[in-house]
């Protein structure tokens, strides 16, 4: 046992082999901590759920060595599962993260209607112990203010985790990544860097925020019309840039959407965006401005069908109609997935007549996340003894790990971990030891954790071939029909002359009920899986279609 | 009448604010032809569907005056709608086309059972007559050999119709973009301009195709290992290029996938691609040949779940095992829409240890389409009095008559046109008519046009929220419950505890039939609809879902 607890594990539980849903353990003997504790956001794969959250029951079945859960920054993506997770604990674990961080959790804890979290604010350069860990935390840019790496002191050796960041020599809160403070943690040697891999396959640099408020300018001071700029909420430094750029302008700025109202206002009131009152209403209380006077800022730069730009494209907005001669200007790109809603919401607003300025017309949006050149400098800033790219798809996790070869690491200190792959530090050096507890839970609706692949599985089937319900009463003695079956269809198209095929399908589940009536069968599971078999047969011949079929007999 | 007679009609049916299903027809008196005939694939929006057809209607009314169908080039979104387009008319129409054009619709034909059709085979360069209309086709590169421009006299004016097209230099086959043609064509006057809009947004020029075959020799040159290259199976210039660089580095080109082996097959026998017989060979035939002497030519560039690349990335397939350090190129984009496929099927080769080298890595891949600079150039040589912007979403067809004035077309020239827009030209210039039937049309297993929006509306749901059925036996005389309700759910969450919430399910049904029953309730339809909304509201307390519910009520 004293041999074992001498061991560091590394444990990625979320955001391997995917862009979402971050959460890392750090284990050594009776402490743990975790870092980062985000969702993912469902695609076509997983229809009707509501939002993916790391499988955490490793963390859970151990929750006495907890000492605290890090987060790095703000984004749903590394606070989402928050809530979920100190509901599951039931134990109070101290939360730590940046002003903001923990400013933008706190409304998400309130809407989760979690009152007793231990949250504790930690300073960008401040010091923590937790256990045997000692943490540093070291601030970093972007697409969010407030973001930290943090750097973790170990008895078997040191961890730099970098968080999401990006390397901005001019940002717009004068707060860069924090070079001195990481060279600073890097002389004491690092034996591990865990480094954000979003843009490893991008090359070259990634563009400073600066550049996107110069295009805003010119942009705002050509529109001779309304604006209407829709971003991510969470991004208060687009959200800053927009706002400096209405007033230069002399517009007012009119927020809409729920999450842009409520991020503005939090930023507002925690310090993070600067705007004077009567430079910024509620597009609510818009009435009377000059269209010329105003710059809505929305919410739906990801084409959301609910969100605030969807509904201005739709004409459906309360308080914004787009006249022709308006400026939308799309300071975002799509997530992966979202390609095709972006382009309709913008299909829709060009009909309308506005002039739609997107990343392919203009400099409005460039990335929160280290390109390439940018790896290398943080890679060869910390000279890690072992790497582990974190924070991507296993493409992107394979991009970082030849950046990593190509400034020197050797191949055998490079692991491309899964999530649940466990890594194991000993003054012996790493090596990987069991895969622990990990996977995907669901929440849809009401229900976490309740949805598996048969269900998911079912609504795919669901989805593409629709269903067939047949009904029959029997006889409960002979298993004879009692009367005609009931066929009910649902998203399965039976063809223009669906009368006659549904008079034919009939005909056929009456011989069916015949035959295992004259063999004496009156199993109902044997009656139905003749059922299922018939029927299916029959609407495959009919239509090339194989819809979920689902038998009910009933006895009378 | 005859007035009517003097007017000319261009009615674009399809590729208007979408990429694919393109159709226009131009008519004339009693005199009509058809430009391509192309389908659309389904994402999202149409689960369960196969492919999208436009909807034809207004050519099969006016079957009479059809003097026949041209069809610029071989891709699907062009040629696709012709087996049920000719199905429909049932009547011997011409089809005009180039070789390679004609030999992939003969295919295509020969798939649908189709024997009958009047192929006829047109030379770029070459000029037919079609009733009152004059026609010439002008050759233009494209990401499929045998493209061609269309130029149109007719009485009222001459148009210009670009197909599909970019301006390749330094074109594979030595086969460019005929600007003498176009010229020449232009210099008779040309009244309309119909103009591909896919690349509008993008600036600058498109590079030749010529540079992938820069990148292949280069990275087929260093592979020591298997090469494996997905691309699209009609882009014969990209096949071509891969050939000659297995070839070049000593290796055999291995064809897989039913796709790719008939279009090379059509392509060599065609005189399309060139590559003796000792060097290219099919994948079944591959055992007993090194691996580093051997380039596989795949299908699944666009992430297709039962393509070859994909099989091949799910170890599931037949003759190509991938060993790692085997090199992959996708040598090709992913289609809006399908982004997340590729980046799955990438995910898997990568995991499997393969190198994979994508557009973002190497120059693998360039667009068949026109950029911005020569859409200019097109514009500038032809200098058409009226502009229409073809191929595109509609911020496609927006970039591209922001192109136009550009160049100097007055705005009132320029239509943005939707499908089913009928423009109609006399010697009093340009004007829009009124809409002509226009649509889409789903085609879905062996049904043709019977999917609706119920039907789709219907798969949404199952596919977001499942399906909850509910049966009940009742006394044909009191309409009391016969016997305890039936309840089946599929994609649908009950919870943990889902024999509880089922048991109080039954429990809410038989008070509802209680109380209908007590109410004297017999119909049917009234005791349906008590049961939907009961357990309907039942449903959404427990789980904050509606699924589609569907109440059977049999009576004993």
């Amino acid at each position: 046992m004293t041999q074992k607890q001498q061991r560091l594990r590394v444990i990625p539980l979320g955001g391997l082999d995917e862009i979402g849903k971050n959460m890392t353990v750090i284990e050594y003997g009776n402490d743990m901590i975790v870092i980062d504790a985000g969702i993912m956001f469902p695609d076509d794969d997983t229809p009707g759920v509501d939002l993916l959250l790391p499988d955490y029951s490793y963390i859970l079945k151990r929750r006495e060595k907890l000492k605290g859960i890090i987060i790095t920054h703000g984004h749903e993506d590394h606070t989402g599962a928050l809530p979920y997770l100190l509901k599951d604990l039931g134990i109070p674990v101290p939360v730590l993260g940046t002003k903001l961080t923990l400013g933008l959790i706190q409304g998400k804890l309130e809407e989760h209607k979690i009152k007793k979290a231990k949250l504790r604010e930690v300073k960008p350069g401040g010091h923590v112990n937790l256990g045997v860990f000692g943490l540093d935390f070291i601030p970093v840019n972007h697409s969010i203010p407030d973001g930290v790496a943090v750097f973790v002191r170990t008895p078997v050796g040191n961890i730099m985790h970098t968080g999401d960041f990006k390397l901005d020599h001019t940002p717009i809160d004068g707060r860069g990544t924090d070079y001195q403070a990481i060279a600073k943690a890097a002389r004491q040697g690092v034996m591990l860097l865990m480094s954000d891999s979003t843009n490893a396959e991008s090359t070259g640099t990634t563009p400073s925020e600066a550049v996107v408020g110069v295009a805003l300018r010119d942009i705002f001071m050509k529109a001779e019309q309304r604006i209407i700029v829709a971003s991510f909420a969470s991004h208060i430094h687009r959200v800053q840039q927009v706002c400096d750029a209405a007033v230069a302008a002399g517009r007012k700025v009119a927020v809409t959407g729920r999450s842009m109202v409520n991020n503005t206002r939090i930023a507002r009131e925690l310090g993070y965006l600067h705007i004077a009152d009567e430079n910024i209403i509620d597009a609510y209380d818009m009435g009377g401005i000059p269209s010329e006077k105003i710059v809505v800022l929305s919410t739906g730069s990801q084409g959301e069908p609910l969100s605030a730009l969807a509904r201005i494209a739709n004409s459906d907005h309360k308080t914004v109609q787009l006249q022709s001669g308006d400026t939308v200007v799309i300071s975002a790109t799509p997530v992966p997935g979202n390609e095709k809603a972006v382009s309709r919401v913008m299909n829709r607003l060009f009909k309308q007549g506005a002039d739609v300025v997107h990343k392919g017309s203009a400099q409005v949006h460039v990335s929160g996340h280290a390109a390439a050149e940018e790896l290398k400098l943080m890679l060869n800033l910390v000279k890690p003894e072992y790497f582990v790219p974190i924070h991507g798809e296993t493409r992107h996790l394979y991009a970082h790990s030849k950046i990593a070869r190509a400034v020197g690491v050797p191949d055998k200190n490079i692991f491309i971990l899964e999530n649940g792959s466990c890594l194991e530090f000993s003054e012996k050096g790493a090596r990987l030891c069991d895969h622990v507890e990990s996977g995907v839970v669901y929440v849809d609706g009401l229900s976490v954790g309740d949805v598996g692949q048969v269900v998911l599985r079912d609504r795919q089937v669901l989805a593409s071939d629709g269903i067939a319900l047949v009904i029959v009463a029997i006889d409960a003695q002979t298993g004879a029909i009692a009367k005609d079956a009931e066929l009910v269809t649902r998203g399965l198209v039976l063809g223009s002359d669906s009368d006659a095929m549904l008079s034919d399908a009939r005909d056929r589940i009456t011989k069916v009920m015949a035959r295992t009536s004259k063999e004496g069968v009156t199993d109902h599971n044997v009656i139905k899986k003749a059922l299922r078999d018939s029927l299916g047969q029959f609407i495959w011949e009919r239509t090339r279609r194989r819809p979920m079929i689902i038998p009910v007999v009933m006895e009378v």
